[in-house]
C-alpha cells in the first residue's frame, strides 16, 4: 500500500459517503492511499504527511506554510460548490496545483426543477391541484386563464455557465427563442450555443420566461430589482434558480403579488424561512425550499468527477470533467458556502 | 362575392371567433363565402347552396341524402378533436371527399403540460409549495426524498400519434431513453424517430416515466389495470394525458394511494369530477381539470390549419395540415366528443 | 399453403431478387403465397387467381377488366420509383386499394451522393487529385482559389419530398441556413421542418449551393433555364440530383462554362450520354453516371417496406411506409420509367 | 494614442492582412497601439517598449530576458497552428500569461473536406467524374460497385480535439454510430457529446469510415502501420487529415494499393510531394495537397478570436476562444509548423 498516491481527504460539509457511490468509494480506496482529516487538523498533520499528498478532496482553509509544505499537491477538489475565498490561491497558480470545483453535477437537476417549475407557472400546475384538494376546479378553458406555452416563445437566461446552459439543453425541444444575458462571455460563443446573446434590458422586456442561473459576484448583488420587473412582459414567469443575493427580494415578492408576473424561486435570503415570512403567502408564486440540487445521486456524479480527474493527473494530463479556478475570475465570486447538504 | 367558393360553417361545439385569430377569420371571410348553418339546420339548405358548398368546416350528422346533394365538396373539417361516427364515411372515401381533423393543435400544449406534470411529480414541486404555505416546507436533501431525474433516464410512451411525438419531442434536450408502444405503428418508423418500440409490457416494466397520449379504440379500453399498475418500477410516475377509458381509473388510485408509483392525470371518467369523487384525497397524485389543451391561442391554430389547407385544395392539391380519417382505422376510434371547449 | 393471402409479383424491371434481401424474401415467401408473373401475362392469369390477389408488387399496365377482376386487391406496391400513367387509378381510389411506391428508399443514397458533388465543387475536390495524378496540384491557398464553406452559407432546396428533405437531414451538422422552393407545400410544413419557405427566385439569388431535388411535373419542365442561372450568386454551386428535364441543359452547361457556377449532376437528357457529347468536356462541372441511388442495399429496402406494409394492412391498418398515389396529384407527375437498375 | 494598450505583432509567417479581414483590423488598430516586429527583432527591442506590450501577436522564439522585460505581458497567441518549442513556457505559466493558439479556425474546413473526401471515396465521386472524360463511366448499379452509404453505418475518428468534434458535428444528419479513440479524453467526456469510447483496435476494425484527426505527440508517431491497416474492415475509407507523421505512408499506401481498403489524405511525409513519388498512380486514392484549412476566410477568423480574447483580458476576464497551452501536454505535441499558409 505504500506505493499508493496519497489523497487527504477533508470533504466538510459533506462526507466520502455522499460524494462516492458505494463502488466508486471502493474504487477510491483501491486506488490512492485515502486519508481522512478535518479543516481544523490539517495544518497540524505531519511534514511528510503533507509532502506526500497528491490531491486534497475539499477546500478546508489553507495558510501559507501548509500550502508549501505539500511539496507534491497537484490538486484541490471543492466538492461543496463554490470557491472559497480561504487559501492563498496565487501560489497555487504559480505551481500548477489545480484548483478545481465539482459544481456541475448541479447543472442537470436544477435545471429540471427549473423547467418544471416555469411549466407549473405558466400552466397553473400547482395551483390547479391545489384547487382539486378543496373542490374548486375550473375545466378546460375556464381553468387557463393566464395560460401561456413555452414551444415557440422567447425565453431568457441570465447567467451561461454550466446551469445555464443546461437550462438551454432541456429546452432544445421546444422550438423557443433563447436570448441570454452574460457579461463574461463574448457574443461569438453565445451564438455559438445557438441563442442570442442580450443585453440585461433586452432579456427582461423580450422574454416569456426567465431563468436566472448566474452566480453571484463582485457586481451583480441585487441585479434585478423594482426597475428591473417592471420592465418584464405582462404575464411572464421570473425563475430563481442561483442565488437569492442577486435579486432585491422584496422588490421580486411585489411584482408576483401585484399580479404582473408569476414568480418561482429554489432560494430565499435566509433559510430556512421564517415562519411569517411574508413570502409564504405571497400569491403567483411557486416555492422550493432548496431543493434543486440535492439529490443522493447527484453528490455522487462528484465521486466520479474526482476518479475520472484523478486518473487523468496521475497519466500527467490536465483535469477536464470539474472547473478550474481562473486566476482572473475566482476573487470575483461571492457566493457562500452552504452549510449542509 | 357571387365567385368566392362556398363554405359552409357548422363548428359547433366551437364557434369560428374561437378557431379563427381575428386576422385569420377576416382572411378566411375575405378567400370565401362563408355560410354559418346548424347541426341542425344543415339538412334543409337548399339544394342549390349544398350543391354549391366546397368545404364543410364542423362535422355535423350527415345523411346519405344531404351528402349526395352536396356535389361539389371536397372537404369535410372536424374542429373539435375527434372523428364522430354521425355520416357515411365510405361515400366520402369513394368521392374523394376529405374528412379531416384539425386535433394535431392539441399535442403541443399538451405535451407540455404533461412534461410538467411529469417534473412536478418527480420533484414534488406542487407538493413543497404546499408545504411551504403551511409551514412544512423541508429543505435540501431532506425535502427530496424519492426525487429523480428525466435526464438520463427512461420514458415510456403509449400512443405515437401527434402527442405522442409532440412528447418525445420536448425530451429531446433531456438524453433520456425513448420506448414506446403502439401497436398501429411498424418498428421502422418507430426507430426512424429515434425511439426504441416496446411491448406494453416492457414499458411498464422499464420507465421511470410513463406518459399515456394513445387514442382510445376498440381494443384499448382499461388497458391499464391493476396488473399493468403491478408491473411498473417502485416510484415511477405515470402521467395520464389522453382518455380516462383507457383506464381502469380506480385501479391507477389505488396504485397512487400505495405509494409505489405517482400519478398525474388530466383527464377524469366523469367530468365535472364529483364533490365527494376519492380522487381528491388521493395522495401522491397531481390533478389538472381537463386543461392541457384548451388555450385560446391553440383552437385559433385550427383556424389557421383550415386556411392552409383549403389553399392547397383551392390549388387541387391534397390537404396536408389536417390529419385525413382513414378507411382502415376512423371506425375503430371510440373517443366521445367533447361538449364544451 | 392454401391459406396464405395471395401476391401477384410483377416487378419489373426490378426482380424480386434485388428488392429482397436474402432473408426478407425467405420471410416474404413464408408469409404469402407468392404468383410470379409478367407484365404480359397478368391480364390472363386465371379470374379464380385474380380474385385471390391480395397484394400486387409491381405496377404494370392494368386495364379496368383486369382491375374489376382483383376483387380482394388492397394495394399495388410500384418498385421502380415513379408512378405510371398505366391504370384506372380513379378505380382504385374509389375502391379504396392503394397505389404505393417505394422510392423513399433513394432519398438517402441520393442526398449523400448530392453533399458528396456539393462538398466536392466548393473545394475542388475531384480536381485536386486529377491535378496530383498529373503533376500539377497546387498546396494551400494556391489551391483553394474559390473555395467556400457550406457551414455557415445558405444552402437552397427546390422540392421538398422525401430527397429534399433527406438533403436537408444530412445539412443538420453545417450551421447551414437552408431555404425551400416547393410550391406544393405551405409555408407552415416547411417552417416546421426548420426550413425558410422561398419563392425560385429567392433561392437562386440567396444560395451559395441550390439541391434539386424536385420530381418532375406536368408544370416544371425546364424551369431552370438560362435566366434562372443568370440570378444565381457567382461561384455558386448548383447539384441536379431529381430529373434532366427540369434543366434546360444547354443553359445549365453554359453557365458552368463561362465559370460564373458549377455544376454537379448525376442525369441526364438522354442516358447513355453520347461519345461526343459537349458535357464531356464542360470546364466547372461534376459528372455522374446516374449512380446515385442504384446500390444493392438500397434496392432491398424496399422489400422490407413491402414487409412492413403488408403487416399493416394484413392487420387491416392503412400502409405507412410506402408513399401513396394521390387523387390530386397522380396524374400530374411526369417522370419516366427507369429501363434498368 | 499613447494610451492604447500596446500590441506587439509578429505573426510570421502569416500577416496582419491575412488572419484580420480588413473591418476587423480596422477595429484591432483602433482599439491598440500595434508595433509590428519580427522574431529576430524581438529581443532588441527598446525594454520600454517590451515593458509595455499587454499581448504578443505571433509566437515568435522568445528567450528568459526578453519575457523577463516583458513585465506587462498578458497573452501570447500563436497565430500559424500549433505551439511552438522556442520558449520558456513554464515562466508564463507561474506568471498567468496565457499562451494561445487559434488552430480551431481550421476545424470547420478540414472537417467539411474531410468529409467531402469520405463520400467521395465511398461513391467513386472523383473516379466517376474522370470515367466521364474519358468516355468509359458506367451508368446505375454497373458504376456503383463497392459504393456505401454513410448514414446508418459506424465511423470512427482518432482524435477528439477541435477537428474531431467538427467531423463528429458534420455527420450529426447521417444517423451513424460514432465510435472514438482518444487517450488523453475520460470515457464520460467522449459519452457526452454522443460517441461511444473505444480502443485504436475497435476503430479499426468496426469503422466503415476512419477520420484521423489527432495531432501528433510524443507517443503516436507510425500509430497507423502495417498491422493496423491490416485490421481495417474490407472497403472501408481512411481518411488522414492531421498529420504525415501519425501514419507509415508507405504502409497505408500498400493497404490501398491492395484494393482493400480506400484512402483519402490532405496531407503527406513531404510536401510538396516529388513528381515521381508513387503516391500519385497509387489506386484507390484520394489527393488533396494540403489544402483543408487554407481558405482565406478560415485565416480571418483568427483575428477576430484576437479581437474577443483580447477584448476579455482588457476586461480582467480570461481568454476563451483560443486554445491554452496547457503545463502538461503543450511539452508533448511535435507538430513541425507550416513555412508557409
Amino acid at each position: 500500500m505504500v506505493d499508493l498516491p496519497l489523497v487527504l481527504a477533508v470533504p466538510q460539509p459533506r462526507t466520502l459517503d455522499t460524494i462516492f457511490a458505494p463502488e466508486s468509494l471502493a474504487e477510491f480506496q483501491r486506488r490512492y492511499e485515502v486519508l481522512e482529516s478535518t479543516p481544523e487538523a490539517l495544518a497540524s498533520l505531519a511534514p511528510e504527511v503533507l509532502a506526500r499528498a497528491r490531491y486534497l478532496v475539499g477546500q478546508p482553509a489553507i495558510g501559507d506554510e501548509t500550502l508549501a509544505a505539500m511539496t507534491s499537491l497537484r490538486a484541490i477538489v471543492n466538492v461543496e460548490g463554490n470557491f472559497l475565498d480561504n487559501m492563498p490561491y496565487e501560489r497555487c497558480f504559480e505551481r500548477g496545483i489545480h484548483v478545481l470545483v465539482t459544481s456541475a453535477v448541479f447543472a442537470e437537476p436544477v435545471a429540471e426543477l427549473g423547467l418544471g417549475i416555469a411549466l407549473s407557472l405558466h400552466r397553473s400546475i400547482a395551483e390547479s391541484d391545489a384547487a382539486f384538494r378543496n373542490g374548486t376546479e375550473r375545466y378546460g378553458l375556464d381553468g387557463n386563464g393566464s395560460a401561456r406555452l413555452i414551444s415557440g416563445s422567447t425565453v431568457g437566461i441570465v447567467g451561461f455557465g454550466d446551469l445555464g446552459r443546461a437550462v438551454h439543453r432541456l429546452l432544445a425541444g421546444f422550438g423557443a427563442r433563447v436570448t441570454v444575458h452574460d457579461p463574461w462571455l463574448p457574443a461569438s460563443i453565445l451564438r455559438g450555443h445557438g441563442v442570442a446573446p442580450a443585453s440585461l434590458d433586452e432579456v427582461l422586456e423580450g422574454s416569456d420566461t426567465i431563468f436566472v442561473t448566474a452566480a453571484i459576484t463582485a457586481e451583480n448583488g441585487s441585479l434585478f430589482d423594482a426597475a428591473a420587473f417592471a420592465r418584464m412582459r405582462e404575464g411572464a414567469a421570473f425563475v430563481l434558480l442561483s442565488r437569492a443575493g442577486i435579486v432585491d427580494f422584496p422588490a421580486m415578492l411585489a411584482a408576483a403579488a401585484s399580479g404582473r408576473i408569476k414568480v418561482g424561486t429554489d432560494v430565499f435570503p435566509s433559510e430556512p424561512v421564517a415562519a411569517d415570512d411574508p413570502v409564504r403567502l405571497t400569491p403567483n408564486t411557486l416555492l422550493s425550499a432548496h431543493r434543486a440540487g440535492a439529490l443522493d445521486i447527484v453528490f455522487q456524479r462528484m465521486g466520479e468527477m474526482v476518479l475520472e480527474d484523478f486518473a487523468l493527473m496521475d497519466a500527467g494530463l490536465p483535469p477536464m470533467r470539474a472547473k478550474r479556478a481562473e486566476r482572473e475570475t475566482v476573487g470575483r465570486m461571492r457566493s457562500q458556502p452552504v452549510s449542509r447538504s
